[in-house]
């Protein structure tokens, strides 16, 4: 059983113990007991009569490890140095560092990569401007910018805390895609503050990810900064998540048999990600979306104060529906939600179309727990690493600007999108496609190089590409 | 003889050679002829008939590159492929790159450096913010920037052409001092843009490099932000200059046999760094210092509409001396040139206290050349590699950064910059001391490590250091 799938955590005990009074038998035994499951034991030092020993332990969430710690304490001859948490100890200093590309090692490399020479490139940059991506990291860097507002499902933790999420997206850009990538925390809320931070710092970047951003701010500092930058520019909580989502419909669809033009699609949970995945839907050619939030369905027969609803109930619903979840599901292909925990019912899953689609995506708890309904849907899937067909985000964004970087990409459109998703879904062949298995794995290595050829030939084709990479001449 | 010293550069010429047609012999005969110097070469590729080879020639700056490619493309048999200049080839897609420090393998360390396992770490920081300095890359990371106003000796040529010289300081302070940087080039001339971009992206830094940002500008961004940010701010062209300047001054001082307490200085060039260089005097305890301008020296019985001029005419000059350098530079112990190439003359330095101090920085063409006044002077030295004594910004920032993040310094004050001036004279020990040697080479590896020591000591004893390294408890 792997543990962290449960949201397990591990612990490394640091333990010295007198080998004339005490065996290391009663300390596995110990930390067995108190319910912690060893998983590596190392030998640190040993002398004729002590030994000290870093042992990790895997412990499930309900249990204490300080209940773990005390039983170690009580043995005799045993005395527990430390005891460290293995998740904070990856991330002492932080997780990622500055790599040379190449090493200063005497004057001559100085005055290459420093004054004097230098000053020859920087020269060429300002005499032509598009040398920057070819002569500074522009090439190959993303910005992965947050201002802390709603990050993960913890909400408004500010920039300090939201740090942590940020540099782990810098190690999966640069482990998944080789794109280089820097984390900036923004200390400010404040929708023009954060522009124009943004635009000042653009300069160095070839893009800016967004990220964690708080509904509706997220909408008019994404639409201003690609009105105003010339390098793409993508809100990941919105477009990755709508990516994703859609390449696990274009799979789950060829599952059960259906196509795109017939669908009905009810969406719940009408915020940045859900506005997002529906409006991918609409470009992919999904005639009937009926978006529901707290108030029910959102119809063009109501007027709303929110802007984004307005344009919403405006746009999808052609039907004009109304009513609660419960009713509008009624006989629906696909249920998509982005809401909260536990509120779709097997009992609403009964009353969708035949071989019905369900995408629950809130977490930690999804909309409905597979075991609810596994039996009565053509396919579910879910936000959660712990049950199949995990909808997430890390499949999409290190290949959609791995893409983008290489062709130069001044946006990164909806046909760029659109073909990252066509990418993600076909890195699962016709043999392997299930209805448990319509999502391939964040380790597949086809996933980031099969998105970057797409994107680059989406980018070309519509005349956003800004290099044609050699072998797209 | 090391031609970069003299500015030359390098270029790659891979050469493809009919081996029944040409000799080897050949073309490097016909490099020499042109005034190319071969100080590589690497075989890339060879058959029966054929050879290609990269071949690395240097040139001093004189010597036409062009004549060089023209005189290998005459020779029967022989095909330049191309020729690359080495200092554009070190460039190609920026000089630094993200490092993770430990690699993503699996789902289980995805799950602890990312969701869900991160938000924990996010928690920790939320609860307690200066964990951010434990947990995130604030520990050890410096943004270097700049608005490209004022870059090296080019003049305002923007944040774009400036990258280059950001990423080569970002190198230096990884290679020299182990500190993580990242390069920003604001988009932005505007004091009050800068100081709001540079608030809002503090959050993932322990301190900032400001960097060639033109005057008056730099004084307001530096104060501000000194007083609105909790990490150290430090605007190297000012201080940096200004602590290897001390540094220097200090070990000449001991070469000409004459204390700081009875100078008579003369600082030539009174912009940023020539005031910062007289404000560390001060705090140094020279007590006669008088700044020479274009208008002549500054004195407190005249007003001027530059500020910082006024401050420095009130806080300097005590005999209130007036009139040219020629004039007040009689009788004067050292000369500070921070102006331009070539304003000192013999005569000037003949009418100098005994046994002068001549520092002539000014770049690349110092405000008196060695050759010229070596046999008058106790001691000269320039901002030059190709002279003794090198007043090398370099020497300073890795050091002083170490020392501020590992004791988590608030701020860089004056007594921190008077240790590391300390530092850097004390790494040329007694024996070593001359009148050619008072600075220590970049490549010494006691600099960094003898400034971080005393810049804590300063620290901790001014009550910056929010953190004891365990060496120091």
């Amino acid at each position: 059983m792997n543990t962290s799938k449960l949201g397990g955590k591990s612990v490394i005990a640091r333990i010295e113990m007198n080998t004339e009074e005490a065996s290391f038998g009663q300390v596995t035994a110990a930390i067995f007991e108190a319910g912690g499951d060893i998983v590596a034991i190392d030998v640190i030092q040993t002398s004729s009569h002590t030994t000290i020993r870093d042992v990790t332990i895997t412990v499930i969430d309900t249990v204490d490890i300080d209940i773990i710690a005390e039983r170690i304490r009580t043995l005799p001859g045993v005395r527990l140095q430390h005891l460290s948490d293995r998740t904070f100890l990856l991330h002492l200093g932080g997780k990622i560092e500055t790599k040379l590309k190449a090493p200063i090692q005497n004057r001559d490399d100085l005055s290459r990569v420093y004054t004097p020479d230098v000053a020859r490139v920087c020269m060429a940059i300002h005499e032509e401007p598009r040398k920057a991506f070819t002569l500074t990291v522009k090439r190959n860097t993303v910005a992965v910018i947050s201002d802390g507002s709603a990050v993960l499902g913890l909400g408004n933790i500010g920039p300090y805390a939201a740090m942590p999420v940020m540099e782990g997206k810098s190690m999966l850009f640069k482990q998944l895609a080789d794109v280089d990538s820097f984390p900036i925390c923004l200390d400010t809320q404040d929708t023009e503050g954060i522009i124009a931070a943004i635009k000042a710092i653009a300069p160095a970047f070839g893009g800016i990810n967004l990220e964690d951003i708080s509904s509706p701010r997220c909408f008019e500092i994404e639409q201003r900064l690609r009105e105003e930058l010339d390098i793409p520019v993508f809100h990941d909580d919105q477009h990755g998540t709508a990516v994703v989502l859609y390449a696990a419909l274009i799979n789950a669809l060829k599952v059960v048999g259906k196509s795109v033009e017939d669908l009905k699609v009810v969406v719940c949970g009408i915020g940045a990600a859900g506005i997002a995945c529906s409006k991918i839907l609409l470009s992919a050619g999904v005639k009937n979306i009926i978006g529901v939030d707290r108030i029910g369905a959102l119809t063009a027969d109501q007027t709303y104060d929110n802007p984004m609803w307005q344009w919403y109930a405006n746009h999808t619903n052609p039907d004009r529906l109304s009513g609660t979840l419960q009713e509008v599901i009624q006989g629906a292909d696909v249920f998509i939600g982005l809401s909260a925990g536990g509120i779709l019912k097997r009992e609403h899953v009964q009353t969708m179309a035949e071989r019905p689609i369900v995408f629950a995506m809130a977490n930690p708890v999804p909309e409905i727990l597979p075991e609810e309904a596994e039996d009565i849907v053509g396919v579910i899937a879910t936000g959660r690493s712990d049950y199949p067909n995990q909808i997430n985000n890390v499949l999409c964004f290190p290949g959609i600007f791995r893409g983008a970087l290489d062709c130069r990409a001044s946006a990164i459109n909806e046909e760029m999108k659109l073909a990252a998703a066509e990418a993600i879904a076909s890195a699962v062949s016709d043999k392997e496609r299930s209805r448990h298995y319509i999502i391939p794995s964040v380790f597949n290595q086809q996933v980031v190089s099969g998105i970057r050829d797409l994107v680059i030939r989406a980018a070309i084709r519509t005349g956003v590409a800004r290099r044609i990479p050699r072998e797209y001449r």
